[in-house]
């Protein structure tokens, strides 16, 4: 039962707590994580098969899995499961692949052009969560937008099973992006050893990927410690459901649960209409929670979460601004009126038969989203992520007479004598 | 003068140790930031009060100027000024206009249709070195691209003079740019009281902006803490030049100088086709650092700095990807067909006649770039700093038959029942 809420008593501090993420500052796994780099930055392999015998209960003679490996991995899997996978990457593919534009010249003045051009982000590093839980759907979701963008080296690094082996549907997904190498490093241990390189393993340019604690502690020290870069800080998984009167209690429930069976500190909020709504929603989960095989798991994150009664649509959208979720749902007929208001959030799913399910592995959009409130200033991953843009200008000489003494007297009330000399000796 | 190497002496490790940047992992810095920091989340605007008097040697009634201040010292500066910063707003604004695109809705599968939509990011905070220097131009560099993105809420910081005030040039650019409050904060403080807010300064979304190395390690520390954003990290400005026969060694050396009368930790890298090149560059270097007002301080740079003889273009065009230089300026008629060779750079100037200071100024690209190697992974600042893009998606009933069972059978082998669930429900 989600806890209830009514949005017109609640005063500007009790929003900003319902608003708020479970942060949790935790030392000692920074402590931990500290040490993993360390060594991993001093001994380099030695010490990942070391993290491999004690975390991943294996004994890794090779640190990676070759194209005849991965073939072999990816044969074991139904011709069904195979087919479902092509498909996810078709869409996504499609989706993603008009994301990479050339953009024009502009000249400033006469003589003075302006552009930028693309360049992929050379080396790039995605990890791949495994253990547990197997994820080919996130190495998708970064492998398709590193090959569009054209990075030259894409390396993937993945705890190994205790057979050191991966999974035969991650094992299929390489096949599809093309990938003939991953590395069997999960962990902290591989958010080090892509930053800062190993006999084996390779220095990144940018690290993605997500992760339980561990990994994302690491990613963030790491960006400061390793000239490298990462996606984006990262927290538990988060969905916010707006439904009024057209909405069908029982689809709300099954989202609001499909969040909540990825973890206990994972986040399922509903934003509603009336009392009546949260009361049916609340029905709903009840019956549906009980037959889940995450069951435990997904009770916990319901107690983490809440509903809020909102006397309308336009409350509600305020509500989702002020909270930014990661995914945001808006089961009701008006979907349409309402996408322009939506200012803070990753990935939004509109009416009633699009579940954000169908972001996570298939319509197309990327699965990999700001959580914890950063969807107020960052997007999700999408090619943008693996390139930068690079400005060029070139100026004629009619360029230089137009600009030249702009140039001088800015810098000269700056007090920088060498730049107004740049542009003075070239106007003799 | 300039340390001479010659590329094909070098090894792996030497070159490694060329391109890697004075990077100083300072923890006297670190734990002052902190404490100052820490000061401010708990005592707001008392505390900000307590640094103006320290830091700023001013005691201010209010932390901020209003409209009727800011108009008053704009209108201190001479007409010519305000004629070269509104040449330099125009550029700026001509050239970052055309960066903001609407993007086209893609339909995946049929009834499966996927876009994104750009958004502001709603508030931002712009810090404004001040102090000896005066930097009204990254006041525009930051200004105009936030203004064209539509941000709602445009926050300024710039630490005070000892009048209490600001200086004239700075204000002018508020006037331009329409934003009518400054904040008289400065340093770490400021980036603080941005992350945070306090009783007078707004909390925002994502802070931007140059600053000292204070600022900087405040930037890269607030990040984690406070749930903001940053532009990029920071680092000492840098240029690469490379030079062949057709280069004018005056232009070269003034061009290496306008960079190293930044700071002594700037860094002036020159790489050339022949040692001619390098030791007529160096005579030409000697004679104009002589009479250069901040000759002390150029020459610590120039010290800091060095030149590389290569075999030929392409050679050169390798070493500075391997550098990725915050400037690159191409000295040879061959610049054309180089461009697209250049990977890691933040912005480019090519040819004879384009000096680095025309960018810095007014060519009408952004000055705002990354620096210490991060530009293979960073693009400079631009109106796609000051947004995201949120992904939007709607799945029709024909949509739904399309894609449900491709996610349902991807949920399962993923072991996510609920997620299924959130299909199946639908398909009923």
């Amino acid at each position: 039962m989600l806890k209830k809420y009514d949005y017109k008593t609640l005063g500007k501090t009790e929003i900003q707590q319902l608003v708020a993420r479970n942060t949790d500052p935790n030392n000692a796994i920074q402590e931990v994580v500290q040490e993993i780099i360390q060594q991993v930055r001093q001994q380099g392999d030695i010490v990942l098969r070391e993290y491999a015998a004690k975390f991943d209960k294996v004994e890794l003679d090779r640190l990676y899995l070759d194209e005849e490996d991965i073939d072999a991995l990816a044969s074991t899997i139904d011709r069904d499961q195979q087919r479902a996978l092509e498909i996810a990457f078709q869409n996504i593919h499609k989706f993603h692949s008009t994301q990479l534009k050339r953009e024009r010249t502009v000249e400033t003045m006469p003589g003075v052009k302006c552009w930028r051009e693309v360049r992929p982000i050379e080396k790039v590093g995605l990890y791949i969560p495994g253990g547990s839980a197997v994820l080919p759907s996130t190495l998708l979701m970064l492998g398709i937008p590193a090959r569009i963008a054209g990075c030259k080296e894409i390396v993937v690094c993945s705890p190994p099973q205790s057979n050191g082996k991966i999974n035969g549907f991650v094992a299929f997904c390489l096949k599809l992006l093309k990938i003939n190498r991953i590395y069997l490093v999960g962990g902290a241990q591989a958010v080090a050893a892509m930053g800062f390189g190993t006999e084996t393993i390779p220095k990144v340019d940018k690290i993605f990927g997500p992760g339980n604690q561990f990994v994302t502690k690491a990613k963030s020290i790491i960006q400061g410690l390793a000239n490298v870069s990462i996606d984006m800080p990262a927290g538990p998984s988060e969905v916010l459901v707006i439904a009024d009167e057209s909405a069908n209690a029982a689809f709300v429930a099954a989202d609001l649960l499909a969040q909540a069976e990825h973890g206990a500190d994972s986040q399922a909020v509903l934003v509603a209409t009336s009392t009546a709504i949260v009361d049916a929603v609340n029905t709903a989960l009840v019956a549906q929670l009980a037959v889940l095989p995450r069951k435990e798991l997904a009770a916990k994150a319901i107690e983490n979460s809440y509903a809020i009664t909102v006397e309308n649509l336009q409350e509600a959208i305020q509500f989702s601004n002020d909270y930014a979720p990661e995914h945001l749902i808006l089961e009701t007929d008006q979907w349409e009126s309402l996408t322009r208001y939506i200012s803070n959030a990753g990935s939004v799913f509109l009416g009633h038969l699009t579940p954000e399910s169908a972001g996570d592995y298939a319509s197309g959009t990327n699965h990999t989203l700001p959580t914890s409130g950063y969807a107020r200033s960052y997007s999700g991953v999408s090619v943008d992520s693996f390139v930068k843009k690079v400005t060029f200008q070139h100026i004629s000489e009619t360029g230089l007479q137009q600009i030249g003494s702009v140039v001088e007297i800015l810098a000269e009330l700056e007090g920088l004598q060498a730049h107004k000399n740049a542009i003075s000796i070239r106007k003799k």
